[in-house]
């Protein structure tokens, strides 16, 4: 299942990270297991779960795993582990994708899933303050009965805290945008174990750096987040969703982008090509057509929707899109999106026994339809099962080759296939991860994307923020 | 017209920032010189005229003015200061309003412009790449032609660069967003005179920490945005405006409330008050009663819009409000949204020759009403005359005391009526400034608001970013 301890990053520098001591560690072990009693796990089983997500790179245990129940008792452990130059690594529900919560220096995991509470809704202000472990269906699960939801759905249940510290997105962004858009305000531990809230609950503010937007998206390595603010919206008054099939990639593509340069308010667009269908079919036991789909989805009043339906299905026909097929009951739409947010374990089930390896890459709309055309090629020139989703109103998709990672062989072939749909990306104006953050995996992309001076940009602000670099070290940026 | 210089804001630590000397500002100026040629100015009046906008704030006028065409050339002059330790404050249209462009250090202001080329237009990606330089109405005299708009609408004609750099908003905010949501990517250099590109045109991105939203509304404090890259939107299909009187403040704040929570997409809603429409009349010869007035847009599809109106008109009627006129004439719109735009000037119609002292606060908008209408008793106890103009629709308002500014006493009347302001707004979860920014005025504030662990990564984050404090001195942070 693993690949060899030897395969770590390159771009680790031995220099820029200094491995706690043993000593440095057993005491904060100690200190923390007094304090927190059964709420700090040392045991392997738990340590590994914690050192082993989504992702293909080889288990990094940590050294223990506590879960606290507060932000103040996050910045305990934050002080106590500064303290003794021990990492910390805050952790959501394990399902991000490149290797953002391995513990390569070992340290101590901060589990969330302690943190739960629902702090305030404030149904008149369409906000909601909640700690950083709730999820994303457990929040809406709160917020229906007043008519509200919480649109950003990455494929996993992922927590809260997770989400806006991986600035994730997920198939309502096109609408209704991503974690940074959603996000209003923060509170954080920072390295030195100081709480900072970022912002407050105002609409605008322009009162002074944008602290918020620094800490969505810094995968926990410029401070650790306890407790986020979020923008709410009313459930829709309705909804209209339905599948369409379409001849190519290119057909459906085109569909897509003339669907918003035309400015209809698509909610949802979603790519499946034809050998995901296939793997959705296999997984969800539906009939799909194994040809490539769009998913979509319009919100609003009756009259609203139905007329965006209408366009849509016309530009969908230019393209030679078609027939519709309309999920006018909420449980067929339920059934449809369960079947779209489980592509990842669908995409598993072409290949079953094998791992798999997700990546995404955005770019701008215009060159999607190149973007997805010439990655399938290659896909196919490279001789790899890897199915295709994607978000693609916002020109983003994802790709999840499988692999047998005791082939080394075939995971050469995965990694350059890797870097050359990145470097596809980053020649249209793209970026080499749209959704999935940089975690490990993406680090040797950012010179390539941001050029070296805003990589060296980054790298001050890390030092800066966390001179020691404890927090969830090697990610992001390496000092 | 201006306070003495020993009204300078008591937050300045005479150790925090060392002056230039003599010496290096000559040595810079010089080189400046040999270098650009008439294209770097020294003249009293130029300077001047560069060293007092719209504020209170006495007159602090930069040593000289350069006028650069490039980002190299921005890049050039920073390196040059850099050397020698001199200030750096980038100069847009010069209208913003807490003292974001003086110079309290002297140092050289770099007007940008002469950056006015609009380098890329991607219709079919909604985007466009301008130079800082370009103003928005330039920029959308450009687009229109091509059926797109850039929607963001301060006041003022300002220029994009000045925009991004205090996160402006205006009045399509509650539909559009600010600067912080439709700014893509931006070019700036940095204290070092490095050339940094944020991020891409990607839609989405989650490749690294969001350089993006650091720089917008640093104030030019981190870094000098040269070029930037805009999200930009159809020209609606169809539009519908108008005015509607209600008979409180707190009716068309009510009505306002209930139109953002029943998730109407109202493209502006305005508030005036009756003392603001008494300016706007007096300015623009315009004839509406002088009562509150909502100024409101809908944008969309012909049924769409029609769909909007209706509702509003009846939303408006549960408060009283009423009769609603619309604009159909889109020159009718032009002239009613022109008379909105000009009510900095407009305020300054109901005290012809005395000066005016603009602020601004945002809350959560179920405080709105309360806010409001507790700061229009305040300006009645004050004995002050101060209209109050508002991007309710945001929870976002501001008021515009007229002063004497030789009159002691009603400067320090004024000045309290401002904190109480502030603390009113900060106590109903609310922030001290929505579109405004912090320049020199507000920064007293943002302990209040953020606390002292926020400000103190503010400032660790300017520390390192530019360690020797050449970027705009003496703005947002204090070191």
């Amino acid at each position: 299942m693993s690949l060899p301890a030897a395969s770590l990053p390159e771009t680790f520098s031995a220099a820029a990270v200094l491995p706690p001591s043993r000593e440095a560690v057993e005491t904060v072990t100690r200190a923390l297991a007094a304090r927190f009693g059964n709420r700090l796990v040392t045991s392997l089983a738990v340590r590994q779960q914690h050192g082993h997500t989504l992702t293909w790179i080889p288990n990094q245990a940590p050294d223990a795993v506590v879960f606290p129940q507060s932000t103040e008792e996050v910045s305990e452990i934050v002080r106590l582990c500064a303290a003794h130059g021990v990492p910390v690594i805050a952790f959501g529900t394990g399902t991000s994708l490149e290797g953002h919560v391995n513990a390569p220096f070992g340290g101590v995991c901060i589990d969330m899933s302690q943190m739960k509470r629902i702090v305030a809704v404030h149904a008149e202000d369409l906000d909601v303050v909640v700690e950083a472990g709730v999820t994303r269906k457990e929040l809406n699960e709160h917020l229906r009965d007043q008519g509200l939801m919480f649109p950003i759905d990455p494929g996993a249940d992922a927590s809260i805290g997770g989400m806006a510290a991986t600035r994730a997105s997920g198939t309502n962004a096109v609408r209704y945008g991503t974690m940074k858009d959603n996000v209003l305000a923060l509170k954080a531990v920072m390295a030195d174990g100081s709480i900072v809230q970022s912002s407050t609950r105002a609409r605008k503010t322009s009162a002074g750096y944008d602290l918020t937007r620094l800490l969505v998206g810094s995968e926990g390595t410029l401070g650790i987040i306890t407790e986020v603010t979020l923008k709410l919206h009313g459930i829709p008054e309705a909804i209209a969703a339905g599948v369409c099939p379409f001849p190519s990639v290119k057909a459906a593509c085109d569909a897509t982008i003339l669907t918003i340069q035309t400015g209809l308010p698509v909610a949802r667009i979603e790519l499946l090509d034809d050998v995901m269908i296939r793997g959705v079919n296999l997984h969800a036991k539906l009939g799909l057509p194994e040809t490539t789909m769009l998913f979509v989805e319009f919100h609003g009043t009756e009259a609203g929707v139905a007329e965006q339906s209408e366009r849509f299905g016309e530009i969908a026909a230019e393209y030679g899109g078609g027939p519709f097929e309309w999920a006018t009951k909420a449980e067929d739409r339920s059934k449809l999106w369960q079947a779209r947010h489980d592509a990842y374990w669908a995409a598993k089930a072409l290949r079953p026994g094998f791992d798999s390896v997700a990546t995404d890459v955005c770019v701008p709309i215009s060159r999607l339809a190149e973007c997805v055309e010439e990655t399938k090629r290659d896909i196919e020139e490279s001789g790899l099962i890897a199915p295709i989703a994607g978000h693609v109103g916002d020109g983003n998709f994802h790709t999840q080759p499988l692999v047998d990672l005791n082939d080394k062989a075939e995971v050469e072939r995965v990694q350059a296939f890797i870097d050359r749909l990145v470097k596809r990306a980053l020649a249209m104006g793209g970026t080499c991860t749209g959704e999935h953050g940089v975690g490990q995996k993406k680090i040797k992309y950012l010179e390539q994307e941001h050029g070296p001076e805003a990589v060296a940009v980054m790298r001050t602000i890390k030092r800066a923020l966390d001179p020691q670099n404890i927090l969830n070290p090697g990610k992001i940026v390496v000092l």
